[in-house]
């Protein structure tokens, strides 16, 4: 018998950490949890969606089902983030590690520079990806720092006129985010002239920002807005003349923009999950209401570790991120008990990054405030236990 | 009320074409169709998987749940199309689509040549979209006869010593395929020292083929073995050393066969229903039968045409496909009605691409007998009414 029967056997036992549905609490770091009202929705319209008599799964994307679905997606992201109309809103395949390279691959010349700021694993990629299409350069480096913060503007150090500066608002991994006190988004003062582009797939959506201090968005839908398989792209207009290179029809934004993210068959399912997260969205009360709820889910988490002597956060308190909270026991050892038995509590998917080691629990806007409670207790209970 | 919503009210009541399960006969060319057994197990298992307590849509890639399955669909498509282990299978994003210029970007030098088979719209597409990586041509060209047929092989012109060839086995649009009059596989003979790239996106999987004559082969999932958002990609080991030029990491073959279809996070849903769709393969017993069957069912429709002198279809005999049946009544006016009247007694998506008009019924492996009946049956009854 695995743990997770034992766990479902339990079911109305004494067990008391785990979700009312009888699911695990699932601390992915991505693709991680659902709304489950929205995964209720999915379960029957991919029986029969919107009454057409065809599952989402079967319609062609040309279909007016489908029509409905991709505008509708397309407005209510509007709706929730503020877009204006001079930006486009794409849905496109192939992962934010795509839009590493689509990026300079689209916007950088030969002979123009851009700045990347490393705060983490994945902008340590996205730096390498960029680097065949034009002079990128570093910045700023948290290397140096174990990634456990981002930059203060004046440890940056820019390049004389960079066409752009990429940064990653949540860095996953490390745990730590680009945000004031009161965890909303704090942006880097960059160069005159200069367009801001953010992958920003960790925390799309968990907290306001205004799209008009971006050039660029992106963000893998499968952490705050959606499922694995398609990436959410915002892009300022005047950005897709740019044309510093030859590009197949695929990989060029304005081929996206102008087609409406349907050059060819698009991910169908996934653009139908990111709009049903969508709509759950605006029933929460939007940006807002979900910022104040990630402010305080997280807050049940950071207090144990902030009183606690057993416990190390990873990332510097300035810099801790609303999503990720990473930490560790005392040991290896009871790390990896640690995650044992809050599996067998009903939490999964506590186990850190190989290059942080120790836990990290991802609390996505879809993570119930009680998931955020039962590792909280948790918590305190290992360490009275082991401590 | 929409007609689907009559449809529903009619259940049980004298209307005769529809599906048992009361939903639509679905016949769209893709997003098309899948097994309902395939979409009953999808609905269980997005809201708890294996037993897991975590649904698909919300498990990790690198959990040991996707583990299994990402490993259970390499092996049961091993096992379906009996491919070796010189053989990668991969899982990839983009569409066919994106497929066109992979291949030449991977495989193709800018001084080096590749013929091309034009047999339909995306043959077409296809061939422009390599023009950008090499010295491209066209061994032949089926645009002077509205793309009615495929070629004999003595109508090839094949340049000296091209690196590949490319075909598409099945038009979609048109609905023609390449094929031997028992509808099996047929191949066009090559020059020696080249090797075969096959588009089989609207037929893989629906006949037996062996892969050993192909060094690629690569099919859109939406059609025969799952749902849009992830490609199939067969391809021979040693092309995977081929590197006629430098390309991003997340578009070289190579580093999508070394890091197993995960160099980022994949799209994890569309693995999984073609995981599901590859075990119902194998428990319909395989690719022999599920050809005998989709023989059976296409002749219910082209008896139907060949028995009429109201209905024409578009392919010449020797070319008609079995996924794929295109075909018109006398007038537009009659076709529009055709479509009408099919949609009210059940029976979507039977309206024929723009380039072909007419209708178009796309009876993929999963579409029911009881489907092609019901629309043989339709098509007589229109013709007594209208003929």
């Amino acid at each position: 018998m695995s743990m997770a029967q034992t766990l479902r056997t339990n079911e109305g036992g004494s067990s008391g950490a785990r979700s009312a549905s009888g699911r695990m609490y699932n601390f992915s770091a991505g693709p991680g949890v659902l709304p489950e009202e929205v995964v209720r929705q999915a379960q029957e319209e991919i029986w029969d969606c919107r009454q057409s008599g065809i599952g989402i799964l079967e319609h062609s994307h040309r279909a007016p089902t489908f029509d409905a679905i991709l505008h509708e997606a397309v407005a209510d992201c509007r709706a929730i983030g503020d877009i204006p109309s001079d930006y486009h809103v794409l849905f496109m395949t192939g992962g934010a590690t795509s839009q590493n390279f689509l990026v300079p691959a689209n916007l950088l010349g030969q002979e123009e520079t851009a700045d990347y700021i490393t705060t983490g694993y994945w902008a340590e990629r996205t730096f390498e990806h960029a680097q065949m299409f034009g002079k990128v350069r570093e910045a700023w480096d948290g290397r140096p720092l174990a990634h456990r913060r981002v930059p203060e503007d004046a440890e940056i150090s820019w390049s004389s006129s960079p066409v752009y500066v990429h940064m990653c608002s949540n860095n996953t991994i490390y745990g730590t985010q680009w945000r004031l006190a009161d965890g909303s988004l704090r942006l880097p003062k960059i160069p005159p002239g200069s367009f801001l582009v953010c992958d920003m797939c960790s925390d799309i959506f968990s907290r306001p920002f205004d799209v008009r201090d971006f050039g660029v968005v992106y963000a893998g839908a499968q952490k705050n807005v959606g499922v694995a398989g398609v990436s959410l792209v915002l892009i300022r207009d005047d950005l897709l003349s740019r044309k510093p290179r030859e590009l197949p029809l695929m990989l060029q934004y304005r081929v996206m923009a102008r087609d409406e993210s349907r050059h060819n068959t698009p991910p169908v399912f996934p653009i139908y999950m990111s709009g049903l997260v969508f709509k759950w969205i605006l029933r929460q009360g939007g940006l807002g209401a979900l910022h104040a709820r990630n402010v305080a889910k997280a807050a049940l988490i950071y207090d144990v570790l902030d009183s606690s002597t057993f416990y190390t956060g990873h990332a510097e308190r300035a810099s801790r991120s609303l999503m990720n909270v990473t930490f560790r026991t005392p040991s290896e050892k009871l790390d990896d008990l640690f995650v044992r038995e809050a599996y067998d509590a009903g939490m999964d998917n506590l186990r850190g990054h190989r290059a942080t080691g120790g836990m990290r629990a991802s609390v996505y806007n879809a993570m119930p405030d009680e998931g955020c409670k039962a590792l909280a207790d948790f918590m305190r209970e290992f360490e009275r236990r082991h401590g």
